[in-house]
C-alpha cells in the first residue's frame, strides 16, 4: 500500500487506529475451543467487528509462534482473510526481525512474498544490511524500532552517544540513508510521548507506529498533540484493551465498542488538526 | 544443558563446532524434492553425517519461516530429531527475537516449552524486560547479540557512548545484571576477531557463539587465539561451508568431510590451549 492510499484511508474513516491481534490462545473465550482453529475464529470475529473503525491490523508473530506450526497457519489465514475481505486495511507483521543480509532476505521473503503483508517491524541493532532486504519489495514497508514502549527502552535506546544525541536518534538519522518516508516508518511508544516532539524534529513527515495506549498506559491525546503531522502521520495501536474488552461470548461486540470509542476520540483529534 | 556438561562435551569430542542449519529449500540437492519434507530430509542427513564432529546445532528460524507453517514444522521436527537421537548436542534456535516483556514471554514459551531447544539468540535493543522472560526456563540459555559478523554491525554496535565504551560493550556490561555465565552467552562475529580480546576483558568466562567463519571469511585460528578460555568458552558456527559443501547426491558425505576437517583444526587449537 502506498503512503497516499494510507492517508486517504485515514481521512475517509476518520481513524488512525491499528488493532493489535496479539491473540493468546490462553486468553480467548472458552466457547471458541469448539472451533477447528480457535485463534483464527477469534481473529475473524474481532476483525469483522472492528474493521469499520480502524485502518490497520498488527498481528504479533510471537503469539502465533507460541502455538508452533498450527499457530503460524492461523497467522497466515488471518493475513489472507484481511487481504481478501478488507483490502483497504494496512497489515503489519509485528515480528521485530533482523539478521545478517542473506538471512534477513529470507524473512523478507516469508512476510512479503508468502504472507503478503504490507509492513514488517524490524530491529535496528544489526544495521544496514539487516534492514535493506526488507526494502526490496515494491509496496512493502519497514517499520523500524526506534523508541519502544517498554521499560527496557531506557537500557540502550536512551544511551547518549559521544557524537551527540541518543541511540534512538542515531537510528532515526542513519536509517534515513536507507529509505525515505514512502517505505519506512518508525516505532515510537506512546509511553514515550514526552520524546515524541524530539522524534518529530528528526522525522517530520514519516508515519510513526505508536504502541502503548490502553493496557500499557500511554495517552492518545498526548500522542496526537506531540506527534501528529498535517497528513496525520500516526498509526496508533491498541491490542489488549480492544481484543480482550470482554472475555465472554460478547467479546467481538465489546471489541467493536472499544474500537469505536477510540475512533471517535481520533475523529475529534483529526478535526482539531485541520 | 548446564555449562559444565557443554564443557565436558567439548573435551570429549575435541570440538567446539556448531553446525548452522540454514537450510534454504532453493539450495538443497534436487533429488530431495522426492521426499515428503525435503528440508527435514536434508537436515536429518546433515545431522547424521556431522554429529560426531560437533557439539551444537543452530537452525536459523528465517529459513524455516520462509516456507510458512510447513517450514516451521520442519524446524520442529529437526529439533525433535536432535533431542531424541543426539541428546548431547546443544540446540540453538537462531531467532534473534526480542519484544516487550509479555510478548517475549510468548517467544520464550514457543522455543523452550514447545520446541525444547537449549538456547535462543536474542536481540538487545529493547532492553531488560525484552530479555528476561527467556531467562525463566531452567536449563535454558539466552545468547544475546553483542557484536555481529555482518557489515551493518558498525552502524550502531560500534557507536561510542558518551559515558565511555561502545554500544556492544554497554550490552555486555548491562546484561550481566540480568544473568550470569551459567545462563547467558554472547554472539561475537568471527569477522570481528580483532575486537574479541576486548570482548574477553568484559566477559572473561562466558561462552561466546561465534558465527562468520567459512562463507563470511572469519579465521578459526584467530578466533581461538583471541577468544578461547581455559574451558574453551567458544562455540564456533559454520553454516553454508558445511551444509552446501556439495550440492549433489553426495551432500551429506561432503558435509561430513568439511565438519571433520574443522573438528581436526579445533582439536589442535584445544591441545594448544592446555
Amino acid at each position: 500500500m502506498k503512503k497516499q492510499e494510507l492517508i486517504e484511508n485515514i481521512r475517509r474513516k476518520k481513524s488512525f487506529l491499528c488493532v493489535g491481534l496479539d491473540t493468546d490462545v490462553k486468553k480467548i473465550p472458552p466457547h471458541l475451543a469448539a472451533f477447528d482453529d480457535p485463534v483464527f475464529a477469534f481473529n475473524k470475529a474481532i476483525i469483522d467487528a472492528t474493521a469499520p473503525y480502524c485502518v490497520a491490523y498488527k498481528p504479533n508473530t510471537a503469539f502465533y509462534e507460541s502455538l508452533g506450526s498450527n499457530g503460524m497457519l492461523a497467522f497466515e489465514k488471518t493475513v489472507s482473510y484481511l487481504k481478501a475481505q478488507y483490502p483497504d486495511q494496512f497489515v503489519i507483521a509485528d515480528a521485530k526481525r533482523g539478521d545478517i543480509g542473506n538471512t534477513s532476505a529470507l524473512y523478507a521473503r516469508a512476510f512479503f512474498e508468502r504472507m503478503k503483508v504490507d509492513a514488517v517491524t524490524v530491529a535496528p541493532y544489526m544495521g544496514e544490511d539487516s534492514v535493506k532486504p526488507f526494502l526490496s519489495y515494491p509496496g512493502g514497508w519497514v517499520i523500524l524500532l526506534a523508541l519502544t514502549s517498554n521499560q527496557g527502552a531506557k537500557d540502550f535506546q536512551l544511551t547518549e552517544c559521544a557524537e551527540g544525541g541518543r541511540l534512538f536518534e542515531k537510528v532515526l538519522e542513519k536509517s534515513q540513508e536507507w529509505a525515505g518516508e514512502e517505505q519506512m516508518m518508525y516505532v515510537v511508544g506512546a509511553t514515550q510521548a514526552s520524546l515524541l516532539s524530539e522524534v518529530r524534529r528528526l522525522v517530520p513527515k514519516h508515519f510513526l507506529l505508536v504502541p502503548g495506549i490502553g493496557a500499557q498506559g500511554g495517552s492518545l491525546a498526548e500522542v496526537a498533540a506531540c506527534g501528529m503531522t498535517e497528513d496525520c502521520g500516526l498509526l496508533v495501536n491498541a491490542s489488549r484493551s480492544i481484543i480482550y474488552a470482554s472475555k465472554d461470548v460478547d467479546f467481538a461486540e465489546a471489541a467493536r465498542k472499544e474500537a469505536q470509542s477510540l475512533q471517535k476520540e481520533m475523529e475529534v483529534l483529526l478535526q482539531g488538526n485541520k
